[in-house]
């Protein structure tokens, strides 16, 4: 019997975000990236590329997770759209963008995705945003939303 | 009593889309934009904007789609990798993006949204395009898949 494959956050992914929380199926990150409130969710099961290769379960959880995050972004941030986006063209490990936007960011009302280049958080800037978000979902979660 | 609110396709969508099919929940359009296989999930649903406003039911039933539609991609155009995407900047109607990608496409790896000028089809080949795509989802959903 070979031991199951580990998950493990693509390099890419660990060096461009900071963790935030462990949902039910995925690792939450936070973008470091002060332009916009910007989650990632990464499924944590192996070798998985593309939405529609998550088990059904699995898909309908994601789906909670997203729903809980954007309204957790809603709440922290000022922003007033919800953009969602599974690309992977250039990290292949299936990740799930929840992004909030405003028509005053950087990108409006253009996509996150390619658009310029990252402005980092000051360490305590992100970590607050981190700390705010984590704690906005446990509080929802708790409540069973 | 008054009569709910029919559902109205955005004229935006309207203008830049041709009807596939209606799926379970969605109106499928493909975008006119030979550049890309294109394919856009519209819920019958009036007045949503956001992922997370879909009734729980019907979110399961359009992930469904959402993977039909993929597989139905993949099965009919040259392409390599699916993106999915709800972004609804500009046009608020709540609508599903589902793009077959490949390394040779014109904004590869950058996102399909904002990328350079749709370059529509000729009539014919549209039509082809979209008739391929009915088929096989019709296949696909008589077969239970």
């Amino acid at each position: 019997m070979t031991a199951p494959t580990p998950f493990e956050l693509h390099p890419r992914l660990a060096a461009d975000c900071v963790p935030i929380d462990d949902l039910p199926v995925s690792r939450l990150l936070l973008m470091d990236d002060q332009r916009f409130p910007w989650c990632i969710l990464v499924p944590r099961r192996p070798g998985l590329t593309e939405l529609h290769h998550l088990s059904l379960d699995d898909r309908v959880t994601v789906l909670h997770e997203v729903e809980a995050v954007s309204l957790a972004l809603l709440e922290c941030f000022t922003v007033s759209k919800i953009n969602v986006g599974t690309l992977g063209n250039l990290v292949p490990q299936l990740h799930i963008h929840v992004v909030g936007r405003s028509p005053e960011d950087a990108a409006w009302p253009g996509p996150v995705w390619g658009a310029g280049t990252a402005r980092r958080y000051a360490a305590d800037d992100r970590d607050a945003a981190a700390d705010r978000l984590r704690r906005v979902l446990r509080t929802s979660s708790s409540r069973g939303a």
